[in-house]
Order: structure tokens, then C-alpha cells, then sequence
């Protein structure tokens, strides 16, 4: 999610991107009857006496022996809770500004055995209240939560737009948006996770390792909730896109495949519509919340985001930068409350434990409290050393790209604990680079110079870099629909040292350039994604020779890649751009894969300008074609396009 | 002296940039006969033997014992030197390729007394040359050396175009070019050191604290001689500009004033009508100098300049880039040799101890040898530790910017030991500022955004802000001739955090859109400079209103800076732009500075928004216009142009 998407053509209008994503802000149904779904071991039906307990359910063995629980029900700060089980104490319990919260505090000692335990609720007029609470075992050691690295390629999926598994989740009548029309590129498609799980040979096959759906959390908001980045409700799977055993089908099922499911999370903000909007427990539980209720004038924030970094930036400009809210239909979370800043942390944890993730992408990142995104990914990685996330950050300047990963040594000793941030500026680069005429500072040079930056950064193979994402005009539309280019644009990435996203469709050459940077458009439905599809991209069917072309040019190099060590770790060595051509080394031991970018009608090359890398009279393949040749003093390349070279045959 | 001179329209013409700076390299004059011009304590006339000895003199009492005499004279190689003067040994003697060079160790002991000795160099034939050397005493302490800093205001000059104070020195036949033509933009005009003594009171009326003359040295070179970057001897003042007594004159009569003197040297090139280029002393004193020899095709720097940083260029990029020539005119010196090093060293030294000066300003700073730099400005550094040295990289990316500053961190180790790099890339941004139409990330907001990048520096203060140079066009013609805009970018850079550069000539307009970016046209003649000339800027005869005015702001805004604590040292603080205004605040305890740019036809200003500065109720000062007003909760504010307040009345 990102303010920035319309920026693409370099020029955005606020008040059209303000509207544009704020359409979840129209007015509010009436309130529902709202049946609640259950789908985990702790059943919403084994609620005895409560409305909530959150997170529903924890852990034995964690490292950070705490454990904070949200508990709502009516009147309940009036209750003393009590727990008898071994090894669990109460170490505090607070009450919320509402009458209808409490805050317990818990100590789970490193001895403690799993079980289901009850908390009794004690009130003065000697009523008691009593839940069930359960402390699982651990499924596997936390070393073995194994985040998304460079050694992997990701495929982003939007999943209401990528494949409809089950029509018979497409409506609920007990959420708000109850329409479904694949002509209406705002509205909900169908597309849900057993669309995903079902096409994850489809993926494997491509040669991705990792997956990257946008959320999937419950979104019963009245418009646009399709695109899931206003959640209601952090614990529950959205029912249009299917249960929690549905996600935990996805992991397991991707797991078996070698692929890691990254979790799209959102620490900033929650949808208007979420439940605790009606009561929340604190005055302060979300920025301006008074102004809200109050049916108020809300400040949206200012959205200068550089006042998380100026050193001279006002205090009135980085409140309103960091306590605005994103858009009005999304109120923001104030993580410096401390029960907020908890629960966003267990619910983390709840979501990567529960589901074995490979990753969590977060959402609008710099727009949360930093001190706090600081202590969340702490939190995490100090649990999961070996985890990955990602935060999102639309920023096309470096300085603030490297700012955020961990290890930045940045002067205000502002550490993030982000293994890593998003590279917009590279996006940026190699797009213009694509688009612009060859000249001295002009053309290859902005990727070649793009690249030199790294020298900046804490770990420059950590970053994530992608052609497009759901929020951009796709790279198709980018570089005008120019096949070649795009070859050149996914060469690139999928070599250079990232670790590479790719966006599904873009391997059937998918665009918007109907309507540059809609996002309905960018979003639109996977062919074969459902059923009586006429063209189906899954099997082939009815796509156009470009499109199987482009399908099997990105199968060949994803899966070379997934076996390239230079790739994953090697040394880079790259040239300055000279008449027209680019050519970009990774070398590992005996492994050299060579990227030439060309904007010539030349076919061949001189290689005594690359005589350092020592390849002379080295047999070379093609990794498209699997063409094998010899480095000699001058190699045949392809004209206006990209060649790939490996020395591993 | 910038190849990227011509990039200020966003092309460079690599070729054209070539043929315009390389206009030196044509044919050369056959050798003449040159008569030496003496000016010093150690008169070339002294030499009683040799051809020539560097340095020409020295000093005890550097903390540096060490010293390196080179030595020149027909077969000197053969000969063995012998000193007899108490405190001075002769630790080791070097034999040039060439043999007529000899190298010779000194240690100099701290107890050494000043005086004059005799070297004798003994042949093995008997035969003995012998030559006076003095060790001079040190006239003021090394702390003494104050160099610029964010007190200052420096006023660029470009001598030969600034007032011909001695029009008998205009012509010196001995020398190659003997043409003075003020028709030509790129011949000789007669402006010398003189000229800029005379003006000293100008300059210190307008308020500045430092002056940069472009360099000095002789440039005997055929044509283009009058810019300085060619030179031909690092020992003397070309006798165009006058001698070194005019050059002691100008130092103490700017210092008198409390007006620092900063001189322009080049470590990275020299003319190549340098005098060793007929007899260098080794194969390697300069890079290809074979080739040069030889008559052969010279290799160019491939000036891709982020070679320097990347961690991924290729060994070749980076020889390429280093060891290339600037332009076929300038031999690279090759400061790997370590001869070369320390007489490049000795040389800078030679000249801070002799003329007093209050600062180095660097030329193509990044083209020479990095780690030779590095220990190029620590030697300086360390023994004048509150010296300044500015180099000139002209990147507008702050990330290579911050790179070369002094305590950069920066990830492979390098510490340049530079005080004061250069911001090319805050230029850019205030010029695209002025020309852009106001929008979410157009306008104002790359000011804004491009300042917040000073969060990666390691002292902003010191960096060296400038509207413009000798190298780019004018200001006035960067904001097509808007004096509004103009007063804007002025108000703007001598109230920021940083040390602003001006270059003469902007207080009265001068410009050059007859043909932007033009070198001749930049460097246009300051009237009033040169007798007979009809306008007089010194005086104001003849200048208009509109001049007239512009000079009156420019010594509004600069006097009042020079005593300004809260500009030298205050506190930051700045609100993102809103509604066409950009409001930047400087704080120091009691004294507030406010820079309101205002690109609307708006009169007042809300101030609700700027609370936080506690301003409400206390008297403010407008700088220009002088009148006193009070801040309230809107405040009246020039349309389409700067107000500057403060509260010191």
C-alpha cells in the first residue's frame, strides 16, 4: 500500500490519490448481527464467558517468557483474574480507560509444560467469569523459521486476482462488501487462498521459492476490500479468502515445495470498520481517536516522510507525519500506547508461529512509530534469528533506503533491526534506464550508477528489488509494452545481488497501459485463474506466442538462478555503460553468470575490456537457449535486448 | 574546473565538453628562451649551480620533520650532496629515471635554528655544485591557521576577470600566450592580484569573510591560459597576475580586514607545458607518460567517477577513471609515485606557511588517487589543524558527496580527512526549487527533501553551498533572470547550514543566457574592473535600479550573517512546504532567524503552524528592509519572493 503509486509518471496529484485509495471511507452500513467463524484450536465457540481473548492462543519456550492478554467483555476491569497452572504467574493486570478491557500480565516460565488452562474472572458481587486459554507446544526450534534470503525469488500474488479455488467463499452475507463482479476492477473477483494453494505446482515450476500474497486478514469493509490492507480483525482469515486450515494448507503445502510464504502485515493502521473501533479500551489506542468518534475533521497525515530521518524536520511536522492517519478510512495505531505496541508484537508472533511463515512484508512502514518498528522486528528476530522482513518503503532515495535496514550506522544511532528495505530508487533507475535515450548521463548509466550505491549500504544483497509490485503501473506498461526491454528490466534483476520480487502476470506480459497505473488494472485476473476462462496461463492455453515466450524466459532464468551460487552470494563486478551496452558479472569459484545489456542492432562483442574476469577460451552457455559457445575475443550477443551467459554448463 | 560543466541543462556532450576545455591542448609554440622571474627570499637568482630546487625554502618547527628536496640540474644523479648545518640530516638520497633529478631525505630536529646552508653536491670527478638553502622561522603559530568555516562567506573570484589593478604586467612575452583581448571570452583580459587588492574594501563592504580566486600559478599554455587550472610551475605566481609580494600584499591585506585568503591548487594535473614535461624525473611521474612521449593517443579518465565508491566496479573502470587525463592539455600526475606525493604535499604547505592562507579549495578532486588524497589533506591537517580544505567533486548525489566528507563511517574504511565537500546536489535542488511549479514532490519540496538529507552527513555545516560557479551558468540565468527568484535562493543558501560561496559578479546580475552555460560568458568581466569602463560596480555609476538593489540585498543578507551566531551555529529547524511557502528557522538561545520563500501572490502568513518556536509576541527585524514588526498569528510576508526576519534588533 502506498500513497506514492500514482507517482509513477513522476507527477502526483494528493487529492486524486487521497480519493483513489479512500473509497473504503464511504459511508458506514448499518451495524450487522455478525456470526463469528470459527477455525482454530481455540474456537471462537469455546468463548464461555468473554467476547475476546487475544492473541487466541501461545507457546511454551519462547525466549521473552511474557505474554500480554487482551480480554474484552462487558464490565470485566472490574474483575480480579486467577490462574492456577504451574509456571504461569500474573504479574500485572491493568484496566482499560473502558470499562470493558483488561490487560494481563503474564510470566511463562521456561519450565512450563503445554496445556489448556482456565482464567477466572472474580468480580466484587462474586460473580465469576471463566476461560479457556491454551499454551501450545512449539511445532519446530526457532532456528528453523527460515526467512527469504537472496538465494530466493519471489512471486507476489494479489490474491482476490490470482485464482478463484473455492466459489463457494466468494460472498458472505455477514460481511459488509457482499458483491462479486469480475467486471469491476474495484470490487471483489473471487481469487482466494485455495486459488493460490492449487497453483503452487504453477510457481515451483517457474522456479520461485517464496511467496508473497497481499493480505489476506479480514477486511468487512464496505468498498474495496479486496486489496486487504484495512484489516477489522488481526487474528481471523478474511472467510472470502477461506479459513485459517486454508492458510495453514497454503504453508504446509509451500513448504513441501521448498517455497517460504511471506505474511503481509499492517502495524500502521486498521480499517474503520474494525471491531474495536466501536469501544476502544484506551483513549489513546488510535491516533486522534477523539476526532473520530467525535465525527470530526481527521488529519490525514502530511505524508513527508522524510521527517522520520531530517534532523531538522519540526515536531509539529513529524507528529503529523507519524499520528495523521493514512487515509480516513484507516484509522491510525498508536504504538506508543504500550498495550498497542504489545499487541502488534504478539500478533506477529501469533501469525509466524502459528502459520511456520518464511517472511512478513510490512506495510507502510515508515508511517508507524519508528522507536516502535525498531522494538517489533527486535522482538521478532530475537525469537527467529534466522527470519526475514521486509517493510515498505515508497522512496526513490537511497539515503532512506539504507536508513532502515539493521546495521545502518546511522548518526542518530537509529538502528531498525529490518534485515530488509525495499529498493524504489533501483526500480526507478533501471525504468529510466530503460526509457531514456543513451547518452553520457543518460540510459545504462542511471542503473550502473544506481548499483555503485550499494557501497552505502549494511547489506546491499538483503534489499528487495522488483520491475513492479501491486501498487505501480505493471513493468510492461512501464517500459511501453516493449518485450525486449523487459527481458533486459528481469535479466537484471534476477542477477544483479537482491533478492529479486516479481509480480504475478508479468511472466504473460500482463499491463495497465490501458489506463496507466489504475489499480484495478495492475490487479487484473490471472488468466485460468477461474473456471470457463477462455485463456488459461496455467496451462498455456490460448496465450500468445509472446506470452509463452516471455513465460519460458523467466522460467529459464528463475530457475537458473535458484541453483546459482554466484547469484545468491557471489562477487559483482560491473562495467560503465560504453556504447550502448551494459555487462554485468557475478562470479562465485568457478561460476560466472554475465548479464549484457544491449540497445544496439551490434551482435557482437569485444571482451578485452573485460579481460579481468579471465574467461578467455571458457566454454559459456546460454542460459535462455542453452546454446553453448566459447568466450573468445569477441562473443555474438543479442541486438536490442539481453543476453545471459553462464560458465556452469 | 569541471567536465560536468555543461550538465546544468541535464546533457552533457562529452565530446563538446572535451573540445571546449581542451582548447589548451593545440599546437605547441616552439621552446623559447624563458627568463626566470625571481620573487622570492630564495631568488632563483641564488641559484648558483643547479636548475632548480623544491621546495624553495622551509621552515622548522612543523611537526613533520621530514622533508624532500628535488633537485634538478644536468647529470645530478651522479652526484652525492652533503650538509653541514646543526639539526639537519640527510636521511636518504633517491636518483630520478632522469639523470637530472636527484631526491633528497631531510630530517629536520625540532631543535633546528632558522638559517641559510649550503648543499654541496659532490661528483666523482672532483667536481663540486653547490647551492644555499634557508629553514625560515615560523611566523605565527600552526593553531592560527583558522580556515573557513560556517562563519564565513566566501567571495569566488575569477581573476583575470575581476579588475586589472596593474595593467603593465597584462602582456609577458616570455610566456606563450601574449595576447590581451577583452573581445574574446576565452583570451586574456588583464585582470590580476592586484585588481582584487584595490577592491578588498568592496568586498569587505558587501560583508564577505574569504575570498577563492581561481588559481594563481603560471599557465604557460598557448591558448585559454587566463582560467588557471593548466599549470605549468606550482612554485610561482604567473607573472600575468603579478608576483608573489602582490600575492603576500593581497593575503595581508585581506587578513587586516579579517577577510580569509583561500587558494585554488590542483594535485590531480598540470599544463602540459609543464616544465618537467621535457625532462621527467621518473617513467611514471605522470600516468602515460609514454604514451604522451611517444605522440600517441592519450587515454582519457573515462570520468565515471562513482568508481571511486562502488564496490563492484571492474579494475579497468577504475584505472581508467583515476589514471586517464582530465583532458589531453593536462597530464595526470601520478600521485602513486611517491616522489610525486610529497612534492604535492610539500607544496600545499609550501604555500599555507608562506602566503598565511585561510584555506585550500581543491580542483577535480575525485581524479586523483583517493588514498593519496586522504593522506594529502591529513598532512595539511595535521599540521594546521583549524585549516579548511574544500574539494570539488561535482556530484549531485549526497551520497558521494557525504562519502568524501571527514568522518563519513563510510563502509570500506576511507577517511578522506576533507573538511568541506561540495553541494552540488543541494544547488540542483534549490535551482529545480525555484523553476518548478509548485506540487506534492515538485517545487519547494526538494529543497525541503534535499536539506532532510543531512541527517547522512557527518558535518553539514561545512559543506560549501553556492548558487553558482566559475563552471556552471550564472544563477540568474539558472531561474531565467528572475530577481525574485534569484533573492530567493540567495536568502535561502546564507542562512542554511552550511559555508556559502558566492561568485562575484551575482550582486550585480551578471548572467549568461545570451548563451548558457557558456565558460567565456560566465566569467564576464566585472565592470568597473578595468580603466575607462563606463559602468563602474565598485561605485555604482551606471548600474541600474535593478542592480543596484540586488547588491544592496546581497549586503543586507551577508552583514548581517557575518555576526550572526545562530546562522554560524544555531539550531535548524524547517516545515515541509505548504501552499506555495517554504519557512525555515534558524535558533540560537535568544536569536531566531526566519527564511520565508513565498511563491504565491499571498501577503501574509498564518504562523499557528510554527508555534513551537515560542515566536508569538516578540518584536521581529525584516534583515533588508530594516523595519520592526511583531510575530502574531499572521504575519505579513512579501509575495513571490524571500522575507527574512530575526529577532536581534
Amino acid at each position: 500500500m502506498s500513497l506514492a503509486n500514482l507517482k509513477i509518471h513522476g507527477i502526483l496529484k494528493l487529492g486524486f490519490v487521497l480519493f483513489t485509495i479512500a473509497l473504503n471511507s464511504a459511508c458506514k452500513n448499518d451495524t450487522k448481527a455478525k456470526e463469528v467463524v470459527s477455525y482454530t484450536d481455540v474456537k471462537i465457540s469455546e468463548y464461555k464467558d468473554l467476547e475476546r481473548i487475544e492473541p487466541l492462543n501461545w507457546w511454551v519456550g519462547f525466549k521473552n517468557q511474557e505474554l500480554q492478554l487482551l480480554v474484552k467483555s462487558p464490565g470485566i476491569s472490574k474483575a480480579q483474574p486467577e490462574i492456577n497452572y504451574s509456571g504461569v504467574t500474573i504479574t500485572s493486570v491493568n484496566k482499560g480507560e473502558s470499562p470493558n478491557y483488561l490487560f494481563i500480565d503474564l510470566l511463562i516460565d521456561h519450565q512450563t509444560k503445554p496445556g489448556k488452562f482456565n482464567i477466572e474472572f472474580r468480580f466484587e458481587n462474586g460473580e465469576v467469569k471463566t476461560q479457556t486459554y491454551e499454551l501450545k507446544p512449539r511445532i519446530k526450534s526457532a532456528d528453523n523459521y527460515v526467512g527469504f534470503n537472496s538465494s530466493d525469488a519471489i512471486y507476489l500474488i494479489t490474491p482476490d486476482r490470482f485464482s478463484n479455488g473455492n466459489p463457494s467463499n466468494d460472498i458472505n452475507v455477514n460481511l459488509l462488501e457482499r458483491v462479486i463482479d469480475r467486471t469491476n476492477d474495484y470490487a471483489r473477483h473471487g481469487g482466494d487462498i485455495k486459488g493460490i494453494t492449487n497453483h503452487l505446482d504453477y510457481i515451483e515450476d517457474l522456479g520461485f521459492t517464496a511467496i508473497w500474497p497481499c493480505p489476506l486478514l479480514t477486511n468487512d469493509m464496505p468498498e474495496s476490500s479486496y486489496h486487504g490492507y484495512a484489516m477489522t480483525d488481526f487474528y481471523e482469515i478474511d472467510p472470502r479468502f477461506g479459513t485459517l486450515e486454508d492458510y495453514l494448507e497454503l504453508s504446509e503445502k509451500a513448504r513441501e515445495k521448498g517455497i517460504k510464504l511471506i505474511m503481509d502485515q499492517v502495524a500502521n493502521h486498521c480499517g474503520s470498520e474494525h471491531w474495536w473501533m466501536k469501544d476502544l479500551p484506551f483513549s489513546n489506542w488510535v491516533n486522534q481517536q477523539k476526532t473520530f468518534e467525535n465525527k470530526e475533521h481527521l488529519t490525514n497525515s502530511n505524508h513527508r516522510r522524510t521527517s522520520n530521518q531530517d534532523p531538522y524536520a519540526s515536531a509539529k511536522d513529524k507528529q503529523d507525519m507519524s499520528d495523521g492517519w493514512f487515509v480516513p478510512s484507516m484509522p491510525d495505531l498508536n504504538q506508543k500506547n504500550p498495550f498497542m505496541a504489545k499487541y502488534i508484537i504478539q500478533n506477529s508472533i501469533w501469525w509466524i508461529e502459528t502459520a511456520g511463515l518464511g517472511g512478513i512484508r510490512q506495510d507502510t512502514y515508515p508511517y508507524s512509530d519508528k522507536e516502535f518498528m525498531s522494538r517489533w522486528a527486535g522482538a521478532i528476530m530475537n525469537e527467529y534469528p534466522n527470519f526475514s522482513i521486509v517493510g515498505e518503503e515508497w522512496s526513490i532515495n537511497p539515503l532512506i533506503i539504507g536508513y532502515w535496514q539493521e546495521g545502518a550506522n546511522n548518526r542518530d544511532g537509529y538502528d531498525s533491526n529490518l534485515k530488509s528495505p525495499m529498493d524504489f530508487a533501483m526500480q526507478r533507475q533501471i525504468v529510466n534506464a530503460m526509457n531514456e535515450e543513451e547518452g553520457w548521463d543518460t540510459g545504462f548509466i542511471k542503473m550502473y550508477e544506481g548499483l555503485a550505491n550499494d557501497f552505502y549500504y549494511a547489506s546491499p544483497k538483503d534489499i528487495l528489488i522488483f520491475a513492479d509490485n501491486h501498487d505501480m503501473s505493471r513493468i510492461s506498461t512501464q517500459v511501453y509494452d516493449d518485450v525486449d526491454k523487459i527481458k533486459m528490466v528481469l535479466g537484471y534483476i534476477f542477477i544483479m545481488p537482491r533478492i529479486p520480487q516479481f509480480y504475478y502476470g508479468t511472466e504473460i506480459l500482463m499491463n495497465d497501459t490501458a489506463k496507466p497505473g489504475d489499480h484495478g488494472l495492475i490487479r487484473t485476473d490471472f488468466p485460468g485463474g477461474w473456471e470457463g476462462d477462455s485463456v488459461n496461463a496455467f496451462t498455456g492455453k490460448g496465450l500468445s506466442k509472446k506470452q509463452l515466450d516471455m513465460q519460458q524466459f523467466v522460467k529459464k532464468i528463475v530457475k537458473y538462478r535458484k541453483g546459482s551460487k554466484a547469484i545468491h552470494e557471489g562477487k559483482t563486478i560491473h562495467f560503465a555503460p560504453e556504447n550502448g551496452m551494459y555487462v554485468l558479472f557475478r562470479v562465485l569459484n568457478d561460476e560466472v553468470v554475465v548479464v549484457i545489456l544491449n540497445k544496439t542492432s551490434e551482435i557482437s562483442l569485444s571482451t578485452s575490456r573485460f579481460e579481468e574476469l579471465g574467461l578467455k577460451g571458457k566454454n559459456i552457455k546460454n542460459i535462455i537457449s542453452g546454446d553453448i559457445s566459447v568466450w573468445e575475443d569477441s562473443i555474438t550477443i543479442k541486438p536490442n535486448g539481453v543476453t545471459l551467459f553462464s560458465t556452469k554448463n
